[in-house]
């Protein structure tokens, strides 16, 4: 793969090249329709309906658009413009030439987005359904598998198959076996015999295996996906009828050292190999109601979207800066007055979005991959939404009392758990990045719980757990340049599968199944000769030669 | 690392080189006081109590022992017989000149160990005790992590570390992360500091951050360690007094075409890459009672350690025979009998350790990364606790009918679910092979459970879901055929990930964790040049020259 230019991951329907967006009513679809020489990087044709990551920006951003575009949209039909193929999945030449990262990260905003229509149907009444119009294959069928209710051309050609590890010797990266086993309920036996035959499963057998959820002739097709996604949006309970919220293209200025949007910066140190990350509060107070917030300007969601942005952008493009050091600055008590209007508007359909968007947002980052570091310093603003970074950073760092030199008279650094640091904003493990932080310790999450709403000095929110370190202002410096010159010492692949154990204490899900054991299996594979090697299957498909393989089992 | 020689696991205290077992009344000691000249492979020293393979299997052995052949052992403590040394963990020469495959293996098998001695203090009442009496690096207090209490001796020298992320660039591969997060609850920033410092943490810290139970000046050591042995001994419900059981020399032959026990007889078929295992049913009723059943040649106490031994022969020495393709042959009634003399037994101490050496065997096979399939045809005895087999298997094939042309007048194939199914042969998901099976299909598992103790032809089976495939006389060749060389020639290593997915649905554990996401990113981490390669932290350790890393976070 050549130099990849920098991804950028906004868009907007009317520049989509590979996708269809329309809505009818309650019921909108989404057709995918790749344009073959549309590859975000050169060097391979986007066949068959395959996609790379180019096409996969556009999906995510019609998801996320029609949770706040479209309010009166219930039901969600993802569907092929091509005749006779649904998909193909992810394009292979492109992952045979891309390098190991680029094919992992791949991977995990893949299943970002997958996880992301998960949520939109469970949380916003927004259910998808995939029409499968002709042959789902790898990616495809994954694409699928996110769907509530899947629908299968019953013609004697189409089929759903899993064709990765026959043909290229690697897994399906975007949670297929943990769909097809966790989710669908697929038995084992028959997933396994599925997974290896390459030219997949059709007809009435796809429906007794529960590989689909009904196989539909071809003559009655149309009719009955317009009635099944019918019957879905009637079974929403999201209200219909109200002022769709534009998201506006963000602002967004990017050079080689430095990000910044209206309430996020980021600075870009390559030498230290790490990014200052800075998150403003909101200068004014929140309006008076929900109502009057529906804009993408309400400043959290204009900070969840600033974020995500940001993650996405990092991660793909700044590969080898291998710490974020966050840090926040403004008025606690706005903060805490914008999120307890979301908190009291939960009922609103626009409040129940931008919280889940939160909560998505910051699933992403615990899932990155890059070690996160807080430091709460005075003047910063650690409270309520916004300590959710530091809740979710590896380590963090608060000032105990001020600096002496500098500012003697400042007030000292406080953090502030609010309402919402006690429920929505989960991590895919169900729990919430406290009860994450306190698992096995009831009576540690009980005594700072207790604590809401009260700012707490460095002391306290050492003693209570809430931060890992509180140096006073001589060691300050110090520890935190030992800390993060430290972090850039360290191998960053151990420090991957370090923090990819520790982030996710209790509880697992199908979504950290998703992230820990499959994609870990899956970056071992990726990894290996038998897949990437010269040799290996997928470096040699479509070249008429069999893969060699090192047959030791390990 | 050389050419390996092939590893024997049988062993007995009398012929141990690193470890000295003791027993005094209920509590007993095992002392780690190893040999640095006695590694399993030439080419490295097992200074400072560092461990290979070797040392391992005779820790395995002895833990093994004492659920046997120590009715009367209610604590065991596991200390050191190294002055100001616990345990520096395994070996790093020799992790750095193995192979991949042979990390991989070692660390699955320690992993097992311990997982024993937790099993061990849950079901028989025996409890471990670290007498951390030295310092415990890396695997040295992943050690102590599988004890149910850890003392560490509070000398202002002594402490616990996990120093495999800074000097090696690797994970502490034996379980400490989970063990850590999950089962001690040390908060997620504390370990994560704790994983990046080398030199560990003593005394209070230790004790405040949860890394430890205690830390004991060195004058009351000796006193307080048999203190606290003798009160872990008083909790025990394990009944004392009763006759040992020797766990006498496994009758074994091995040549490098067979392997062959009293019940269990393997034959390895190098060209088509695969193993065929016979296992036979007893010959005679079981004893009247559990009383009379005390000896190691009780059939599924036998057949318990000769598949033990099996596994973990041809899973170390013959890692390019990636199927093993299970057969039984014999009478079910006979297994069921002994099954259920075991289950109607179950409150005494010897039915209590076979069925639990037996659980802990069929776990051993769910995470050996092999291809299990599981042939049933007539004469074969897959019932009760030999369905196990075909339950864990990736696929099963039972002949629908008999052979015509061989022997037309045979009773066709059957499987018999036994009461031995339904429960105390749990994975390690916590759920029965049936119950992962059936994972969210309630109706399925129940139908199923109905037919308990039914001989069920193939059309019967399959119709249940409790096999894969019914071909009949006409098929059977060509599609056990087709089935086992098709898996010879996919990816192994693809092979080893789809497995570690499909055999765990639903619920993960701390062990389930442990061989799936923990050990998935060790497999990752182990394969990367940032460890493996020639300038990697692994290879560079003790060179005195640093690691060189490329930077990019994946």
């Amino acid at each position: 793969m050549p130099d990849q230019p920098r991804v950028e991951f906004r868009t907007a329907p009317e520049r989509y090249r590979h996708w269809r967006l329309a809505t009818e009513g309650p019921v909108a679809t989404l057709t995918m329709d790749v344009d073959e020489q549309g590859g975000i990087v050169p060097g391979y044709e986007l066949k068959l309906n395959s996609y790379d990551l180019g096409v996969d920006i556009e999906l995510y951003d019609a998801v996320q658009r029609l949770r706040f575009e479209h309010p009166e949209v219930r039901a969600v039909v993802i569907t092929s413009g091509k005749p006779k193929i649904f998909c193909a999945g992810a394009n292979i030449r492109m992952l045979a030439a891309s390098p190991h990262g680029w094919k992992v990260n791949f991977c995990k905003f893949t299943n970002e987005t997958r996880n992301g229509m998960e949520d939109a149907t469970v949380y916003s009444g927004q259910t998808y359904l995939a029409a499968v119009n002709g042959t789902a294959s790898g990616g495809g069928y994954e694409l699928a598998l996110a769907c509530e209710h899947i629908m299968l051309v019953d013609d004697r050609s189409s089929a759903v198959s899993l064709p990765e590890l026959p043909l290229l010797g690697v897994l399906p990266g975007t949670g297929g076996l943990t769909r097809v086993s966790d989710k669908r309920h697929v038995r084992r036996d028959l997933a396994d015999y599925f997974s290896t035959k390459s030219e997949g499963i059709g007809g009435k057998k796809a429906v007794q295996w529960r590989l689909v959820d009904e196989a539909v002739p071809r003559p009655r097709w149309d009719e009955t996906v317009a009635e099944r996604a019918a019957e879905l949006a009637a079974r929403s309970g999201r209200p219909a009828g109200d002022d769709p919220v534009a998201l506006t293209e963000l602002r967004k200025t990017r050079d080689d050292d430095a990000i910044s949007y209206d309430h996020v910066q980021a600075s870009l140190d390559r030498n230290a190999h790490k990014v200052d990350i800075l998150v403003k509060a909101p200068q004014d107070d929140p309006p008076a109601s929900i109502a009057e917030a529906r804009s993408a300007d309400f400043w959290p969601l204009a900070v969840a979207r600033e974020l995500d942005d940001l993650i996405l952008d990092l991660r793909t493009n700044e590969t080898e800066l291998g710490t974020w050091v966050f840090r926040t600055e403004g008025n606690p008590a706005k903060v805490l007055a914008y999120d307890n209007l979301l908190l009291t508007s939960r009922e609103d359909w626009f409040a129940n979005e931008v919280l889940h968007y939160l909560k998505r947002t910051l699933r992403r980052l615990d899932v990155t991959s890059r070690s996160l570091i807080a430091v709460i310093d005075p003047g910063s603003c650690f409270a309520g939404s916004l300590l959710e970074l530091a809740l979710a950073a590896d380590r963090s760092f608060q000032l105990a009392g001020v600096f002496e030199d500098q500012d003697p008279a400042a007030e000292p650094a406080t953090i502030t758990l609010g309402e919402i640091n006690l429920g929505p904003l989960t991590m895919s493990n169900g729990l919430t990045r406290l009860q994450t932080r306190f698992w096995g310790d009831e009576a540690g999450y009980e005594a700072a719980a207790k604590r809401k709403n009260e700012a707490l000095e460095a002391e306290d929110a050492a003693d209570l757990g809430l931060i890992t370190f509180a140096p006073d202002d001589i060691d300050w410096d110090e520890e935190i340049r030992i800390a993060t010159e430290e972090r850039a010492s360290f191998s960053p692949d151990a420090l991957t599968g370090l923090e990819a154990n520790y982030r996710f204490a209790g509880p697992e899900t199908m979504e950290t199944k998703i992230f820990g054991r499959l994609s870990a299996w899956q970056n071992w594979i990726f990894n290996r000769p038998n897949a990437a090697g010269p040799d290996g299957a997928l470096r040699r498909f479509g070249t008429g030669q069999r893969a060699v393989f090192d047959r030791k089992r390990v």
